[in-house]
């Protein structure tokens, strides 16, 4: 396989063209592509977002937009999540109400939902819990939960929308976390490049992409990071060979079982889309893709990678990239006369 | 005309439907609308943008949405002229680089290309020149041009991007701005109701939005408010029946010309969408628009409304809210290991 790749590596463009080609000969069989089976490996490919509830979705992208859900009017979900940039603020730790530094490493939305618990710490069990944090949060939006309905009630765009998708159902921050939950869930970036060659693709990572798949999973990387997210479904411990030094405070799941040997365990984050996802860990350390990666072979697996390896895991790694959202930057309704206002200086 | 309007008040659906209609009844002789012919007003439609160069408009989004033009990583043009929210941030005063409290009321950036010159003081001559200042003000995006452009340069993505659209110029400052300006310049909202109604269709505003209008045109607003932009034609002295009372150190054109004859002189602002621009005047001290064309009254014309004009002329500007411009959110070029990094707490 290496061998075949190493002699066929091409210009992404110019494989995307035989790509295009390969579909239109192959289609009327239904066979998606034409170079060999969906492969059987820990990492599996990310299935679309299937939208039942457009309604719901096109609500809760509205509010994941909307900066009057915190103290200042100026905060909203995508100030941190943001979908320009991986769904994430590429900030070491995010800028909270006042300008305050938040106390950790914003995780990307995208493709939270395959997340087995949220939050590094998993103090929130899935995404409606997790959406309401960050509105009270005195260091995030620094709003409450009751500020932000009295804003969404006093819209009367936002109240029909809100009767449309939930009925007669009390506007509740239940609700509203309940729609902004929908939306993210939307948040899946299929068809990678990875994804592709999972599906039979050959072609669609090179040589050197495959050799770094082969480290990750021969290494041992794998056993955290597999799964369709690469990774999201266990808690793990920061620093097995060595101890992991940083100067931030968090010490995760221990911070919410206060059980001392869960001390440093934090959930295992996504490796999708980690190439736009910078800077790494649950405290931002790591600047680059080289250091994360050289960091956790010496930390996590006691193994040191030589340059040409780390190299190599890299460019597997950035091969996880998918298909971002396309999304319809929102037009949010506007506030009425009795809607309290913004009080970002107060 | 009146009592027309009076007598067939029809919810906004039912409107449309019946334009609809029309429109296919009529489409082949090229009549836009059936109840009559353009009208001669002091307020013109607004043209929908020509785009001649759409890769440098696609080009000038991705900056407009870019925080990595700003020091902290953290405030891009969007942060402030927020496309969602009317082009403005609906605060008193924007939130600048470690949350500094700017020292005026951000002016909306749609439409602004039909402005004379920008800022209220007047003293960028267009969009190019403007679009640099926030980026180089330390109070706002606090960063300086020569980082700016080697963040960007750092970016293979935006080189091939400059270079696709510039040829072999130099990626500098002027580049940046002339394309985020060439964006800008798309950002019209055309197709007002009252566009609607200026292009003949009667139906388009109700009996008692015309009388707002006609005592808008009555009273003399219209003298400063007119054309295109309903605005942003003329240098006007704010205060001339009774003084401006505020604590907002500005002194507008005076600050530019250092003639103190023009203290107090702003540009007047365009009304296109003033429904979603709130809080109103060059310090954000009017809360509603009611507020608003009361004091504009008293001050500008010597003339106090009723309650019942003021809540007329506020249904007429209501009809100015245009079609917002419907923009995929850009995905942003990731950094690379040499892009300098954002220092929001430096």
């Amino acid at each position: 396989m290496q061998k075949v790749l190493k002699s066929t590596r091409v210009s992404r463009t110019f494989r995307n063209a035989i790509l295009g080609t390969t579909f239109l000969a192959v289609g009327v069989t239904g066979m998606a592509y034409a170079s060999g089976p969906a492969k059987d490996e820990p990492i599996k490919p990310i299935v679309p977002a299937k939208v039942t509830n457009p309604g719901k979705v096109e609500l809760g992208k509205k509010l994941f937009f909307d900066p009057r859900l915190s103290k200042s009017g100026f905060i909203s979900c995508n100030s941190c999540h943001n979908l320009s940039m991986g769904g994430s603020d590429n900030l070491t730790s995010s800028i909270g109400d006042r300008w305050q530094q938040g106390p950790i490493n914003s995780p990307t939305v995208l493709n939270s939902s395959l997340n087995f618990v949220q939050f590094w710490d998993g103090r929130a069990k899935d995404l409606q819990e997790q959406a309401g944090g960050p509105i009270a949060n005195p260091k995030e939006m620094a709003f409450s939960h009751d500020l932000a309905l009295d804003v969404l009630n006093s819209i009367p765009e936002y109240r029909a929308e809100f009767a449309k998708v939930y009925g007669d159902k009390k506007l509740d921050i239940q609700l509203v976390t309940d729609a902004i939950a929908e939306f993210e869930k939307t948040l899946v970036t299929p068809n990678s490049r990875f994804d592709q060659w999972l599906k039979g693709d050959s072609k669609a990572i090179t040589a050197e992409e495959l050799k770094g798949y082969e480290l990750f999973k021969n290494s041992g990387c794998v056993a955290c990071h597999s799964g369709e997210a690469v990774g999201g479904g266990s808690f793990q411990k920061l620093g097995l060979f060595e101890p992991y030094k940083t100067n931030n405070p968090a010490i995760g799941r221990a911070d919410v079982t206060k059980n001392d040997a869960e001390r440093f365990f934090f959930k295992v984050p996504t490796l999708r889309n980690v190439e736009l996802t910078y800077p790494y860990f649950h405290d931002g350390a790591a600047k680059t893709l080289e250091e994360a990666v050289d960091i956790m072979g010496r930390l996590q697996l006691g193994k040191k990678f030589t340059s040409e390896e780390t190299a190599q895991i890299v460019a597997f790694l950035k091969t996880l990239t998918g298909e971002q959202p396309k999304l319809q930057l929102p037009i949010l309704p506007p506030s009425r006369n009795n809607t309290p206002r913004p009080k970002p200086f107060d």
